[in-house]
């Protein structure tokens, strides 16, 4: 890594940055939100990095929220693509956000880290309810699939935050053997939402997934999830709202009373719902190294 | 660091030892154990480290095994001690091993990461039951307490590993309030046993904690760690054997249904029972990052 690539940021401003989260607690509020993405913003640099290639918005389908960049090393070549899905609650959220280091962070820690970065932005609620989310993570690693050899992409991780985790963990519930047969070789479920008959409806849930909760059986991914042999990391924040921790346990404790032992998993001790995902690529980044064993583990 | 305390591990060499540990699946035999040591014993270095001070053998009671060795940066000052309480099954188990880096790879660690590093022995079965290894524990503490002002030790963090997180767990809930009052202000509790009552009987854990099964409800510390304000980080392996995964499990399961939040806790991803503390001090590793998390959230 050259020092022009080598981010500078100090102990103290860590140190700084996680009392800070600490003290905002694990309400998930709009205030909550932007003062951590404030704090972790100028801990990333913003300057386009020399050592990573960033091509952007490629067309996975119709609509002008399929649109997906790739971020691949200059110097190290992989064959696997981490595919970013990001979160914003179902109506909101986007990949790239000019000016600011969120979510380009994870396709340059990707690309740095062994694998090729690729983040993506799908269609959103009310618009586009369930699965549309679901329906175009699946498209999107399709597109991989199909356009990817370019790149030297053989195999694809998903990785989804929040509501990306729950369009991820939908996307494998309905169409598993789809996304193996595209090379989907892994996923990774940060502080999703797997079951709906106990998550904490709101309305912007509900714009995704519909009024009626008698249809929220049927559209959980969490029994399926269970089922599935595709090898997946759950992970979860330590300072997560007590509705998101109790849907990460309550998919770790039917994976492992159903397994006998427990998925991988990680907890970002620490970090809240969001302050995990824009930490990535900064020292002392739990969720990094855990992608990178779970990655590992999954060639061993 | 200097050149001559950089560990010189490769990528390689260490992707090699976790797919070697990936091979030897959970189940908990001598033979795992004897190849799980073997595999990482070359990854450290073995030279008497030139920027950490090893101080043996201070003795904290009576018995030949109540003592401690310890481990303090040359440059660095701090006011934590990390207190290693190994494992063996209650009737084996060495802080140190002549010839060996294990566990001297934990104190060195400790004093390079923030932290003035200790190790233990304690008192075996079937000679000392049940409580004696908890009882030295606090003991140990307390010796840390009343001697380690000449190392500036003002807080005292315990780790236990296996029947070494049996015991500080037990220290805990037979003796919270000393423990506070000594200066140990939280524990890293790795691959234990908390209920006795759903544990694996067999012949070494009864020698420790007797043969009558009727005792083992109020032998069992978990239902005291629910109730412990001492903050503790919840430890287990990927590839432990199922029953301490349920051990480990069932803690979790009990403090997050007690307290509505999971406690912090840390899966090592690619490790066995033992290999997670052996790795500890190479790159990549899950644990000490954890312990670093966890320790600086307790000043937070």
């Amino acid at each position: 890594m050259s020092a022009s690539t080598m981010n500078r940021v100090s102990e103290k401003e860590l140190e700084d940055a996680r009392r800070a989260v600490a003290a905002l607690g694990n309400s998930l509020t709009p205030s909550m939100l932007e003062q951590t993405t404030a704090l972790y913003a100028g801990l990333h640099d913003l300057e386009p990095p020399d050592d990573v290639a960033i091509i952007r918005d490629r067309v996975y389908g119709a609509d002008e929220r399929h649109r997906i960049d790739l971020f691949k090393s200059v110097s190290a070549a992989s064959d696997t693509a981490l595919l970013f899905v990001h979160g914003g609650g179902f109506v909101a959220g986007d990949k790239r956000k000019p000016g600011s280091p969120f979510y380009e962070n994870i396709g340059i820690w990707a690309a740095r880290n062994g694998f090729v970065g690729a983040t993506m932005t799908y269609r959103l609620a009310p618009a586009s309810p369930w699965p549309a989310g679901a329906d175009d993570v699946v498209a999107a690693a399709a597109w991989l699939a199909d356009n990817g050899s370019a790149y030297g992409i053989q195999n694809i991780i998903l990785f989804g935050q929040s509501a990306g985790a729950a369009h991820v963990a939908t996307a494998i519930a309905l169409q598993e053997q789809k996304l193996a047969s595209r090379g989907v070789v892994g996923a990774v479920l940060l502080s999703g939402v797997y079951d709906l008959t106990i998550a904490n409806p709101n309305a912007v849930s509900k714009a995704y997934y519909g009024e009626d909760a008698s249809l929220y059986a049927a559209r959980s991914s969490q029994s399926a999830l269970v089922a599935a042999k595709l090898p997946m990391l759950v992970g979860m924040a330590e300072y997560d709202p007590v509705h998101f921790q109790r849907q990460s346990m309550g998919l770790i404790q039917a994976i492992s009373a159903a397994r006998k032992v427990l998925p991988p998993l990680v907890q970002l001790l620490g970090h809240n719902h969001l302050s995990g995902v824009l930490h990535l690529g900064l020292p002392d980044d739990q969720l990094g190294l855990a992608i990178r064993l779970f990655a590992a583990g999954l060639k061993a």
